[in-house]
């Protein structure tokens, strides 16, 4: 095991790889990382390898520029720029999944409001900013590459929870790893059912209040309910191999509620 | 095996547990209970844990206060008062279903009526009102959380089998454990259709005749054949062990018909 | 084995009912028949089980009253006059599949007519009549019981492949087994793009002369290429057990091609 | 293993048949070929059966006229013209895949111009143009059976990376066998986003200098790790058995960054 973090941060990084893999949040793209505990103007985040293949020994550090510091040498994902940009600005937030899910685009490349519908949904916040990074940067491959579009895009998220990116995809924050994967998940479901609903009639979303309170009440206990229960979907992998690195999930699931 | 209720009615709830789970119609939040078979007034829930991981040593005893009586002191379900009000208001429920189905979602936070549209979907009852907590309690986190809130919404479920709650999800009954799970399945796959006709054009309900006989005729021998079914597609979970409590679902699954 | 029929016979249907159940067709309801292949007065079925679940030993003769001659005393379904009138009325069809997949409720609650739109469609026929059991009967539980009821249906689908019940399911036909699985697999399929071309626009469908000679092509070799692959589908169930009836799939897809 | 091209070729060409299955691009029907690494006027391509089920043994070598010159005489697939026309005409282009992908077959019936809406889906190109064979052949029953189908499909499709054939399906082209399996992967997702969008409100598309940069971007390192990741959700059919041409997915997976 790679001591790059304390043995827990790496496990449950390798393990928000998987489970946001296999809820639909993320395929081979899109990645997940997590601010380092202690020297916290660092991160975790894996080499440059699809989610559902990443293990401990996958994991690197980064600083707070995108630069490895930690873990080899093997290449960065192209867009550690934004998880860099998110932990410079905003020292509320230790965990960032960056997404393409699929339910999330159609809301970026139309701008019909993506708010949540339901109480599940209200981890997102009340207001989902899009930002177009060609509004500064006008025609690129959409990749947030370096810091400037990674402080634009930071600065369209605000003190926010969520921003969608125009014809890209999204990012989420979270206070701690769980969080930021349980707000991916739901992002993922509110935005599915907001487009069912839209196709019925006139939407009701919840009021401010309604989201703030929701919220609140989801940081609690939820949060660990949801976590065994995404570990038990996890499928087992055992028979194609997967080597010293990987991450026993008998021994992850012990002792619940 | 625990002894909080005879061994057929605990193992049953569990396994409602996992069809309702493995059926599409909860996730990691909902619940399921049934109603004591000896002593009413009392009725069987697993604490606070997602449904597709409930074993028959969760399994507890409440009252209808929505207090433990038996099965230890793990924390509840934050939303018993949802069981425990319906166990009070309606002697002829034995089973009530709490989920956030997908399909519900929209028709609770647009009003658009949600119907039986072909005889499956009978059992849900011709009408389906649209329960609104903010109606009476305002900006709330949504949550069913105390008895007030819980008389609120059995008085708008009245004598039906269904009501929706704007915003959250729904409630199902039955008359018994496999009515309910039948009833909560069929809801998501009625309301699953009924979106998708209403894109097409204009639709032909089932006419209130047609929902009783239906229904009627599904109280007779369907539900074991779904109940069979539903059983052989749970997944197999004996390599990630499961302990003592674990019910064998080859012991359950003997010759039927 | 059971010698009600050919075991090759038995055989196939049974695969027919796990084909169609693993694909989405039939779930706990529906059916699949096939005409006895020496005694043309006589269809194969199972007794009431779901279809996922039925093994040789299951399968019963029936006359084309519905009345039971062979394979037991078990519960027949209820709808086996669905089965009886087609065989009655249509000396060119020796395979039926009765089923309420979810693609086709729409249409038949709606009236928008269900055409082919690709060619893989083309096995439904150009034109897909609705029955209403309404017209004739007036309020009902919607199923089909008896030999009037059996004969309006079969009057409303005529020489047609397939004919739609409106609030119920639909009857799909087949000069054999295959080719009635591979008509209700596609189908389903067909009416599913229907819906989601219908939301971009308007639709060209096939016309009638391609309609029609799509659909001799594929009465060609395609049937075998889709039942191999339907078969490699299916899940495995040993560890489930079986029983001494389960028909080994590894002895039935030896040669191919 | 056959010697009918470098071992390297046929197992990635089983692969790719495998990983179009398993992602829902392909299903019994379509199927994906290579051009001959060496022999540059032949290409590798099954003979006709389901692609799922595709094993080396089952690779031939056909010349650019459809005809077989290696691998023995089983049946060919009824649109190797296809394959055979898109090389001909194509220097550029080592591998296509056909396929009835259903999130493309609206767009081929309704006119909808098919474009991308998220850098992933700009390996697609962004003009993707509409072909309908009754244009020129009037009735048939869809299948491209000929060198002047194939030529008039050829002349279509030019110099772009796709084309829709109407009522049918599409065609996809790659420089690699890779890129081509990338291209309709990202197809059927970019298609079945855009439906939603639609369903949302006014689409804003990638601009052209989006869609050119984004698809440059994507020709690097992507193809490795999305094909590692499509290998990884391979199912595993050991327990099927799969005989001596089987290749061995452990094998294959190895080490990759």
């Amino acid at each position: 095991m790679t001591e790059i973090a304390p043995r827990q941060v790496s496990e449950d990084l390798v393990l928000a790889n998987h489970i946001l893999s296999n809820e639909g949040v993320l395929d081979a793209f899109g990645h997940v990382s997590v601010r380092h505990p202690s020297t916290t103007d660092r991160f975790l985040i894996s080499h440059a390898r699809a989610p559902e293949l990443v293990e401990a020994d996958d994991l690197q550090v980064l600083d707070l520029r995108g630069a490895r510091v930690a873990g080899g040498e093997r290449r960065s994902y192209e867009e550690v720029a934004i998880h860099a940009a998110v932990y410079r600005h905003r020292s509320d937030v230790n965990a960032v999944v960056h997404s393409h899910a699929p339910s999330v685009i159609p809301f970026g490349v139309t701008g019909v409001p993506l708010r949540p519908i339901y109480h599940m949904g209200s981890v997102i916040g009340h207001e989902i900013p899009v930002w177009d990074i060609a509004v500064r940067f006008g025609d690129t491959d959409l990749l947030v590459r370096d810091e400037n579009q990674g402080d634009d895009l930071a600065a369209a998220l605000g003190a926010r929870a969520v921003v969608l990116m125009r014809g890209h995809g999204c990012v989420v924050t979270g206070a701690d790893l769980r969080a930021a994967v349980f707000a991916a998940v739901y992002l993922e479901r509110d935005a599915t059912l907001l487009m069912a609903a839209r196709g019925l009639g006139n939407v009701r979303e919840l009021s401010i209040g309604e989201t703030a309170r929701a919220a609140a009440m989801l940081r609690g206990h939820a949060g660990e309910r949801a976590w065994e229960y995404w570990l038990r979907r996890l499928p087992q992998r055992d028979a194609l191999g997967g080597g010293a690195g990987r991450v026993s999930k008998k021994e992850l699931t012990g002792a619940e509620d």
